[in-house]
Parts: structure tokens; C-alpha cells; sequence
């Protein structure tokens, strides 16, 4: 078949006529391009163009482009030169902590305690130092804990920032190639993650585009690699990476079953497009596949990746924000929206083959308030299709009341100090760590309790990528932080563990204690060498508070195992006995429990035509697809892994 | 992922071993190697294998294969010399009409009018002449009409035998490619005929294997590619395609909509494999297809492929007779059992997987017995997915009973030539045209009537074909033609047309007369011609015995449109009134009613674990997937074009 295309080159000749017919002379235009899903114009005075607040939004609306305008390169101001110039134009009580540059987007970024003296009255310094510096400042208050994580981030796009731009370029053209189309059908497949927990990956394709939405692992499942990566033994995902047809990948959020085998794509070159999440999501997720690899590593098993794969994620992946709207094909529109279940995650909207059809795919999704985060967004402006989440989709899946589950998890906790046991909490290092922290946080500040918690693996790290991203934050805590000045994170009863030996000392100690430790499910990780330490004794308590995941042993100890062999020092198997109390308090899931799921189908709007259910065990997804049938008369499915379904 | 792998080569290795094992010395074997479906054995001495009938079974037993002797090429006779000797050894009784040789197998076709003679007592001249000439002698009674499509088959096949020799090997070494395979899934993707009718074509995948059921063309949809096609789009398809991965092709029966976009596949070089169906099948959908591309020729389209294309077809086709069990592939076996649709229609049954999974396809089918046909077969080794035509599968889809119908069509027939007009009765050359005729031979032979049957398109040339597979036909008439020896498809009422002139002749005589032309919807073809000729005078009658799918002349006539706007002869547009009597009589269909598909639902043993319903309007899968869940509690589906359906 033949088609009448386009190209790039035609599509930009176009724009960049209306572009100089509409911008004023004086802006001097260097350079117009795609970059990414966006239309980058160069201008050598960038003032010109921000005096004019309506120019660049009628710009917008005539090219049906979101569009960003840029200092040319060559007017920059040298880094070193330019921060000496700032720090003399913004006064010393704004206590800069940090400047850094990214060249690949002509941005200078400003770190500064007091924030608000850096933009000024009206943004009167803010605009005083674009004349200046000519590279376009971001200001953001300085996080209260370092991470490690946004530094290193930061460095690569940086360091790499040629590379990165010419990325964007290419990813923009890539987005552009053809004019606004609308698609002959669309069909998603699921890859992994449908009637199952773990290695979440849905292909969605159109006769024109192909996107993955999230692309995990089932880090319970590492011994069997046909249940614990997607397929890639699907005849159509073979064929979108054998001839690199694959747009773009969407990553709801960061845990591992979402986000864990994103580097692999990149270890074996099956892959060199753009990762749109949002940028908690980006920092968290890239924490995580880190710790995953050392993990692996330290079991004494071959990583299934290398940092360097993980470096690329970081150089592929363009962050959006909540609400932005963006092409990444020439058929498909994304926005993310709040989905309520951990830092960064979300919900993905995608408006396909120029309104053809739309779909939301939740991730994981929570639908009351938390400690932490608002409940998921439930408005799009338009919906046809919803995927969502399944984990405790079953008739009888509710979950204890938030604060029913608090007053729970505290009597075990004070009685187990009371005896001068320690107690355990198992929990992801990303979300529910969190949460806890914040329960302990209120009822040692309020309540009294004094007693130190330990948070070990990647926690402490988590916590401060939470505190770089306040924005993301619950309304309730971003008023503390910001209103009454108490920033719950750094409460003095949080100790980090920094090493194996300051793990063996708690462990050793005789003092009651708290520890958090990942992994939740007891697979991996610190919790599992607290657990094999603690659990003969009686005295100790482990408090599981999320989701166990079959196969695991933390749901193997939940469902009442007393023996457990391991492997000991000597190599030879050792049995453990579990002595200390076993506890499952299940109102801290960051998963909504049956009722918010059918709470969620009640309130989204507007109402979707076909439900599909993914992400839990094949009862659940089952079970919750014939309830909202029922309930809803609405057309549900609960798929296979490797069954495609056409949506239009 | 490493498999281990046992090449051909060392499989056939062994396979070598235990023959020569068991075959006594004297046979000298020359050869052993895999073609097609079959492991071949070549031997200096055939008769030495042919006096043990037992010895072959075992083998077969021992090897898990279908096994064929054939004599080494260098002890057959030349063909010439061998002929002569055949000549000597068959008493001039016999009347052998023709004697062919097909060396790729190493086979002399033998046809005489008196087969008996040529077999002779206890198979005593057959015996006489393998000794002397070597070649596998096959006897057949000589077709009491010509075919020119069998001649030129067997033309292809002959001078084509070297090259066939090749791909038969080719073939067998791709299905024994590796040992008994168990897949990990199985899937089937509708790539067209799902909700419709029309381009069928199914395609079945495992991790192993990938093979299509059906590939057809929408002839009512031509001027749409997008609907007249089955779905080259499909991811999974354009990848089993680009790298050539297509183990084979499976055809159920020789309508269009099922075999017609076959050679395009040669076409463009998309295909190398084999293609599975009875030989009625490969005769009649070669028949239909060239007359398919000679009417897009007549009418000044240029044809979707060349004649070389369908001859590819014919170097292509592997045949099989109903009930032959044959490996396809690795981890598939197929058998063909009869569908009662037309002469040569099948049913696939598929054993997928080692044991894993069984899937029937019925194609077109009829359940009930025709004057031309058994019902379809309804028993099954092992049946878990039924994949049924869902043409009347409506809730009010009830034919005629076959008597009513023909009472009916008589009526309309006998006043229409009482009153001097013509009856036109459009029908596809191949089905409902013997169908009918085997009725009006009968009320001639009968009930007296006398007035000429013209034969138009390509139904004598389908009837000859017909003649030529008695063992495809009813015991009915088989019983008539052998043992009463009269051959109601000799009978003189019949009348072919040879060109435009006698048709013409026929348009223009004053006398009464039955028409029965292609095609039966009026898309192309004779009876189009007829119609425009005939329709404007009120004492003819158009009588529809068969389907008239959407957006067909035949459909708007049945519906009740009056005037015609047709491309006049000086090419404006003309109107041609209907004022001819319009019938639609429904018994005649082949496809099972409403009634006969609850009906095998409910006989077709084993019962199924899921029901698939395709091959119908939407409304019509729809209904009769849900009427099947309610009676039987069977899972069923009524899934898109495009949909992936997981099935283990």
C-alpha cells in the first residue's frame, strides 16, 4: 500500500514560516527543531519572547505543538562565568547551595534555601539574570537530605548532554514523521502482568505506532525466566524490537514490576527511543534497578544488567509532570495523572489515533488519602477503555480502615518493646516504608513513643528522593513541610544503617527497636538477613504491611510457616525457627483494596465502555471484571498474558 | 535463551539405523530422508517390503511417522518403456484411458474405465507390473468427463517433479526440525473472516510454530484493500512473514474466501511452504482461482496475481485425504475430516503441542446430509477449541427443510417456463450449482420436465471435478454411479456453455430455460450478465439459493432494489428495471443453519472446553456465541479481526 507521506523536513519548512511571520525580528531566531515531543525554538534574546506572555500560547494553538523556547548555545555565558554573575545578583540570604547547568536544554538550575529571594519580587531577579546569563533558570528550594541518586542523574544529563540532545532530536523526528493520523485499529497485548502480579509490560499498537506501557520484573519468580520477564517470545513484540519499531515506553511507576527490565533493553541494544515518567519516577526507579543488580550480585548471581545499562534508562527518559499533555507518535497523546501509590506514580492517559479512542491504564493506584499522597485522579477528558489494577480485586479483598491499621501496628509494636523485642517491618524501600515512617514519625512526636527506628536498604535513599519532590506530596504534608516548617522525614528517631556492620550491631544489641528493611516480601535484601536473625526469638515481633506476593517467602511465613531452612555460614542447610510473633496488618497497602477499585469505576469520568482487569492473581482479575460487569453493565475482560485485544 | 538441539540430520541418523535394523537386506535400501510429512524409504527391491504387510505398520510404530516405500529412481523403468510394458501386462478389457508418470514420488497413474481389470484378481496384475516397471502403479476409473484443471495439475506436477522432489524435502526436514515438541502457549489471531465474511484466514501460533488456517478474499469488498484482504498489518503476521517463518498453510475448502489470496503469497515471495487440503480442494481452488483473475482481467482491473502465481500454488500443495494424520510442524498435527460444505471441504483438526492442546476448524460445514454430501464430521480423538462458521447463527436463522426448499424451487421454476420465461439461478461454480443441478436432474429423470439446464462460468469445468472424486460424494450417489452405474451428472438435460456467443444464443432464444451461472452473489462473472439481460422482462424469474453477503448486487436485488444503474455498452450509465419475479429460496445453503449449528454444538464429541464463533456478521457470531454459552455452559468467544485469543 501506498501512503502519501510527509516528511520531517517538510512538516518543520512549514512551521518555521509561520513561526518567523508571528515572532518579532528582534527575537532572532537561530534554529527551530523537534526535540523530544516538543518544538524548540532558538533565539538568541529569549527576553523578547518572554515579555510577550500570549505569543508563544497562540504559537502553540496555530501549530497544535507544545512548544519551548531556548537561548541559542552561542549566546550562553560560559558555567563558571555564569555563576559567579548569579551569585552576585541574587542576594546572599537566599543561601544558593547548588548551581548547575544542562547544556542540553540551556538551563541553569538554582538550588537555594529561600527559594522565593532567587525569583524576586514579580520575578525581578529571575528575569535579570536571564538577561545576564542567557541560560534559563529553574529554581528549586534546596531538598533537607542529599541523594545520591538526583546528584548522580543530574551528572549524567549533564556530562551527556550532547548526546542527549541529539537523542531528542531524533526522538522529536521520530514523533513527527508523519502529519496527525487517524489510525485504522488499535490493540493492546499483554506481555506480563495479566491474571499476575509482577513483570508488568502491555504493548500497545496501532497500524502506525508501538508503546510499551511499564516493562518489570517478577523478582519472586528469577528462577523460572519464562514467568519472571515478559514475553519476548510474542510474535508481535519480537517483530516491533527485531525491525526497532517501538516508540516509546510509558513507566507508571517505579517499582521493580513495573520499571525492572527497562536496562535490559538497553544491554542488548533492543532499544534507543524515549522513557516518559514523571521524575520521582525516573529517580526512584533508576534507586531500585540498582539495587536489584547489587543484590544479584552480592547472591553471588550475574546481574541480568550493568549500571552502564542503567545510565542509559537515565538518558532516555524524558520526565513529564502531572497533566502535561505530549505527541510521542504521530498517533498517540500522553499525560500522566496522580495514581496515588507511591512517589511519582501514575496513572497513563493515552488519546489515540486523533481521538479515536482512549485509554487509561492505572499502574498501581490508590483511591483514599494517605499519609502521603492525594487519592489517584479520576477525571480525564475523555475515556473508552480502562486497564486497571487487580491486586485485591476479590469479593472479600477489603482492607482494615487507615486508622484501625494504625492503632493495629502500634499495640504490636509497644507490646513487643514493652518486652524488649525488637520489631521487624518488611516493606519495599519505595512507598510503604514511607507511609510507616510517617505513622511512627506522629506517634513518637505526639504520642511519646521513644524508641529508635533502623530503616535499612535503599530507605534511606528513598526518603530523600521523597523529600526532593515535595510537590508530589499529599496536600497535608506539603503544608507542614512548607506552612508550620516541620518536615516529618527528619525526625531525629530515624537512623539510617549505613553498612552490614552497623546491622549486625542492631541486630546484637539488647535494646528494643524498630527496623524497616526491604524487601517487602522477604526476597532479597537486608529484611530477609534481619528476619534469619530474629525470628527465633520470641520476644520479636515481623509485621508484614503490604501485599506478599505467591512464591515468596514472606507469604510462606504470613500463611504460618515455623521452619525454615537456609542456607548457613558452613554452605550446609540450617532450619530457622520462626518463634517471634507473625503479624499481617493489611490497611497499609499502596494498593486500592476491592472496595476503592469498584469505588474508582463509580466515580471515573467519564464512564469508560470496556474495563479491563490486569495485575492480580487470575481469581482476582476474574472475580473484579464480573463484579463491575454486573454492577455496571459495563463490557470487562479479564486477559491472558499474550492475548491481544482490539479496541478499535 | 539456550534450547538444546537435536539437529535433522542426527535424528534421521538413528532413524536410519533401527530401518536397517528391521528391513530384511534383499529390499536394498538406497535412501532415507524426510518429504513432507513422511520419512521415505528408497529401495532397489519395493516388492521385498510389499510382501510383509506388517513390516511398514511396525516401523511406522517404532518411528512415530507416516512411512512411504517408493522404488530408487535408478531401477524405474523409462516412462515410455514402461508404458508399453503396463499395455502388455493389462488385458484391453480394462480401457485404459491414460497412463501418467510422476517421478517426485516415483508413481504411475493408471486410468482405465474398468480399474478392477488393471488390479486383477487378489491385486495380481498391480503385483505383475511393480515387478516389472518398478514405479508405484495407483489405478483410478477413468472421470466420465475431461477436467482441464486436473490435466494441467498433473502437467505441473510432472515436469515439475525435480523441483517438487526439493521442496518435499525441504518441507520435511523444516517439520522434523526438532524432536516432539510441548509448547509453552498457543495462540490464534484473527488476521480476517472474524465477525464477517470473508477473507478468512486464521493464523495459529506457538512458541514453535506459526501456521494459517484459510487465506481468502472478500470479492464484494474489492474496491476497499483494507476489507478485501485478511490483515497483512498484523504485527504477528508482518514478522512471520518478514522472516519467513510460516511452517504452512492449511485450506479447509476451494471458495474464495478461503483459498483466493493464495498465490498472491507466491506472488511477492512471502511463502516458500507447503499448503495442506484434500485434493478436491487443490483442483477446485485452483479452478476458481484463475477464473477469478480472468473476470478481474475482463473487467479491466489488473489481477491481484499471474497464472505462474497459482501454478506456485499447485507446486506448493501437499494433499490429504480426510482422516490422514500428518505432522505440519514440530509441535502440530493435522487431520482433515469432512465438513459436507462442497465437494473436497474440510475441517482442520489441529493436535498442537504434543497432547498439549486440540483445536478443530470447521470452515464451512453443513450438518445435515445433501444430495451431494455426508454431514460433517462430528467425532474427535481429543477437542478442547472449536472454532465454528457462525453464517446462520442467528437466533432466527432457520432454513427450509431440503424437501420444502425443493418443492419451492420447483414451483417457481415449472411456472416461470409454463408461462415461456427464463429462470436465472446465480450460484457459485462450485456447491450449490451441482446441488441444484442434482435436483433438477431428478425432477427431469422423475417428474418429466424438459427444458434445457445452461451450465454457465465455471460449473462444468467444477462439475467435471466433481466426477472425478466419487469418493468425496454421498454413499447416496455414490451407490448410484458404481453399483447402479448411472451418473446423474451425465444426464443431457445439461448444457454447457462454451463463449459470449452461445450465451448470447441463450439470451435471445424465445425458448424457456434454467440458467445456473457464477457468480452466486452477482460480483463478476456470467450470471451478472444474465441478470442485466434478463431482469427488465416480467416473465423471467432470479432465483438466490445461496448466501448474498453485505454490499453485494445480489444482496440490494434480494432486498428489493428495482433499478440498476449499470455502465452501459457506449459507457454511460444506464437503469435496468427489475421487473422479473425475485426469489430467495433458503434451503440450498451449505452452510449448517441456525438449528444444525446448536445442533453439532450439542453432538460433536468430545464437547469442547470453548467455543470460538467466527465466519458471520457480527450480530450472527454474537448471538450464536451467547445462545451456546446459555445452552451449554461452554466458555465461547465472538472475537475481531485482530484479536489474539490465548488458548493455552
Amino acid at each position: 500500500m501506498i501512503k502519501r507521506e510527509t516528511s520531517v523536513d517538510e512538516i518543520l519548512k512549514e512551521m518555521r514560516e509561520i513561526i518567523n511571520q508571528m515572532v518579532p525580528k528582534e527575537a532572532k531566531i537561530t534554529e527551530v527543531e523537534f526535540e523530544g515531543p516538543e518544538l524548540v525554538i532558538y533565539v538568541k534574546n529569549p527576553e523578547v519572547l518572554m515579555r510577550d506572555g500570549e505569543l508563544i500560547k497562540n504559537l502553540a494553538k496555530v501549530l497544535k505543538k507544545r512548544i519551548s523556547v531556548r537561548p541559542d548555545p552561542d549566546v550562553l555565558l560560559p558555567p563558571e562565568k555564569a555563576e559567579e554573575l548569579i551569585k552576585e545578583l541574587v542576594p546572599a540570604e537566599a543561601e544558593i547551595t547548588n548551581i548547575s547547568f544542562d547544556p542540553s536544554v540551556g538551563e541553569v538550575l538554582i538550588e537555594a534555601k529561600k527559594p522565593g529571594l532567587v525569583i524576586g519580587k514579580n520575578g525581578e531577579t529571575l528575569r535579570l539574570i536571564t538577561q545576564k546569563v542567557y541560560w534559563a533558570p529553574r529554581v528549586i528550594r534546596t531538598p533537607p537530605l542529599q541523594s545520591q541518586t538526583i546528584y548522580s542523574i543530574r551528572q549524567i544529563l549533564q556530562s551527556e548532554s550532547k548526546d542527549r540532545r541529539k537523542f531528542l532530536r531524533q526522538v522529536g523526528r521520530n514523533i513527527y514523521r508523519k502529519p496527525e493520523l487517524k489510525s485504522d485499529w488499535i490493540r493492546i497485548t499483554g506481555l506480563g502482568g495479566w491474571r499476575e502480579v509482577g513483570r508488568s509490560a502491555l504493548l500497545l499498537q496501532t497500524n502506525e505506532s508501538n508503546v510499551l506501557v511499564d516493562f518489570g520484573i517478577n523478582v519472586a519468580a528469577l528462577h523460572d525466566p519464562k514467568k519472571a520477564v515478559p514475553h519476548f517470545d510474542a510474535p508481535e513484540f519480537q517483530y516491533v524490537l527485531k525491525e526497532g519499531l517501538l516508540d516509546a515506553i510509558i513507566i507508571t511507576h517505579a517499582h521493580l514490576d513495573h520499571s525492572g527490565l527497562l536496562p535490559y533493553l538497553f544491554r542488548f541494544n533492543l532499544f534507543d527511543g524515549p522513557i516518559y515518567t514523571t521524575p520521582p519516577t525516573r529517580d526512584l526507579m533508576v534507586l531500585l534497578q540498582k539495587d536489584f543488580i547489587e543484590i544479584q550480585q552480592s547472591n553471588g548471581v550475574p546481574p541480568l544488567y550493568r549500571p552502564k545499562d542503567i545510565k542509559e534508562v537515565v538518558k532516555h527518559t524524558i520526565t513529564l509532570e502531572y497533566g502535561e499533555v505530549r505527541d510521542i507518535s504521530p498517533d498517540i497523546r500522553l499525560t500522566l495523572h496522580n495514581a496515588g501509590h507511591i512517589l511519582g506514580s501514575s496513572i497513563a492517559h493515552l488519546h489515540v489515533g486523533n481521538g479515536l479512542h482512549n485509554i487509561a491504564v492505572t499502574g498501581d493506584f490508590k483511591f483514599i488519602p494517605t499519609r502521603l499522597f492525594e487519592p489517584a485522579n479520576s477525571r480525564f477528558p475523555r475515556l473508552e477503555t480502562l486497564i486497571m489494577e487487580s491486586t485485591y480485586g476479590a469479593s472479600k479483598d477489603y482492607q482494615l480502615p487507615r486508622d484501625e491499621a494504625e492503632k493495629r501496628l502500634m499495640e504490636v509494636i509497644l507490646r513487643t518493646i514493652k518486652r524488649g523485642g525488637k520489631v521487624l517491618i518488611p516493606a519495599m524501600s519505595v512507598g510503604r516504608s514511607q507511609e510507616i515512617m510517617m505513622v511512627l514519625e506522629e506517634y513518637a512526636r505526639i504520642g511519646g513513643m521513644e524508641v529508635p527506628v533502623y530503616l535499612d536498604g535503599m530507605i534511606w535513599e528513598a526518603t530523600a528522593i521523597h523529600t526532593a519532590y515535595p510537590e508530589y506530596l499529599s496536600r497535608h504534608l506539603r503544608e507542614q513541610i512548607f506552612h508550620e516548617g516541620y518536615n516529618p522525614f527528619l525526625s531525629e528517631i530515624f537512623h539510617p544503617v549505613a553498612n552490614s556492620n552497623e546491622r549486625k550491631d542492631i541486630i546484637e544489641s539488647r535494646e528494643p527497636a524498630i527496623i524497616i528493611a526491604s524487601s517487602g516480601m522477604l526476597v532479597g535484601g537486608p529484611s530477609v538477613e534481619y528476619f534469619k536473625n530474629l525470628a527465633s526469638d520470641e520476644k520479636n515481633s515481623v509485621i508484614f504491611v503490604s501485599y506478599q506476593a505467591e512464591g515468596t517467602l514472606g507469604r510462606r511465613v504470613q500463611r504460618g510457616l515455623r521452619e525454615i531452612p537456609v542456607a548457613g555460614e558452613s554452605g550446609k542447610t540450617e532450619v530457622i525457627k520462626v518463634n517471634m510473633e507473625v503479624h499481617t496488618i493489611d490497611g497499609f497497602s499502596g494498593h486500592a483494596d476491592r472496595r476503592e477499585l469498584i469505588n474508582y469505576v463509580a466515580r471515573v469520568k467519564p464512564r469508560p465502555e470496556r474495563v479491563i482487569t490486569v495485575h492480580g492473581e487470575t481469581q482476582k482479575c476474574l472475580d473484579l471484571a464480573s463484579s463491575i460487569h454486573k454492577k455496571f453493565s459495563i463490557s470487562t475482560r479479564a486477559p491472558n498474558n499474550l492475548d491481544a485485544i482490539r479496541l478499535k
